[in-house]
């Protein structure tokens, strides 16, 4: 192997670890906001939302790389693919850091009421937006399209305990309308895990297109 | 001017214009969805639902012609940038397709029941969503990053107003159980609108990003 490819690989792979790095970071801002919620813990809430700097400063590296990658070595073919699909990888994992706020904003308000019930969907669908996240991330770096098809496929779990909490949350609002205030910052932290989970499917289509530079993405969606 | 220079900034010009017609086409699906909402017209509702093929064929074209202007122009500096923002910018005008129909959804639902009241702040808030998108695309076009500053000025417009909704829907649904149910997808268009807005400033950023190679991102936010 030649000097410059050499440093290119090397390059390559710092740059994706810091971006598994990054992952990591938002999958457990996720993680600590619905606990924080779940536990009603408010000093756990508090430092979701204010702890997005080492999200924000990650995601501004993982760019810097990408360009210097770029424009140093100007790479062809697939790796000119896994270094694009690294950029728009970042932007969506910055987004669920945002989204990490955004839940611990509504849990905020949310525990300044007694609880609606006991919480048990709302921790489903963060499990399982926080597993789709992690097995995007190991799609990516193994280029593994088996397993980002399975992230696109764990979606519709997402989309139906949406569609549940969504309705069970409606019928306490409609029975009792001391509970209008929490169930609605509930329904939004679902819709935000709804939104991790497309973070999650759009991260899959990426590895899927950078693999087989196939677009599988608005096939028959 | 010689050859492949001539070529590289023809391609450029139209996957520019490419991107163009798919904010285009992004922002009229806004405008139709909250038109049908306003004039409670399901068939122009449903003419949202149904109509995302055509901002999701764009969005593949764009991202091929931007893989296509990387790998056989190895651009560099200020070219390479303007490729890579588009690449991001593409992502995010094919979200806020996908956010129309979700406006558009929620519309399908709020236009079953008797309205809640008159629609004045949504339809305000879908204005400068839209008025966002356009001026953000121009910054792009121009390299203008006054206008794009201006977008991200914009967003907290939107804000105000989201948070506004929020509290006066809210007031209805405690006074009056019959408008949980429509209140509540008022309330999930005002944060479909704000995230067009967020779409709007991620390009507004872009922009500045790519034309001073200065990082505004995350600065003081």
């Amino acid at each position: 192997m030649d000097r410059p490819v050499r440093h290119f690989q090397e390059e390559l792979e710092t740059m994706q670890g810091r971006l598994l790095e990054m992952g990591g970071l938002a999958e457990e801002r996720v993680r600590a906001a619905i606990d924080g919620l779940s536990t009603r813990d408010t000093a756990v809430i508090d430092s979701v939302i204010r702890g997005d700097e080492p999200v924000n400063r990650l995601h501004i590296e993982v760019d810097e790389r990408c360009f210097r990658l770029l424009a140093l070595y100007q790479p062809m073919a697939t790796d000119l693919r896994a270094i694009v699909a690294a950029v728009k990888i970042n932007s969506d994992l910055e987004r669920v850091g945002d989204l990490a706020v955004n839940i611990a904003e509504a849990a905020t308000r949310y525990v300044t009421h007694p609880p609606v019930k006991k919480l048990i969907d709302i921790p489903r669908m963060a499990h399982i937006a926080q597993s789709m996240l992690r097995d995007a991330l190991d799609a990516y770096v193994k280029r593994d399209t088996g397993l980002a098809q399975q992230v696109l496929n764990e979606d519709d779990q997402l989309d139906a305990l949406k569609t549940q909490v969504f309705r069970e949350l409606l019928t306490y609002m409609l029975q009792d309308p001391t509970t209008v205030e929490p169930a609605l910052d509930l329904i939004l932290i679902s819709r935000h895990l709804e939104r991790i989970g497309d973070h999650a499917t759009n991260i899959g289509e990426d590895v899927i297109f950078m693999v087989s530079a196939l677009d599988v993405r608005h096939a028959g969606r």
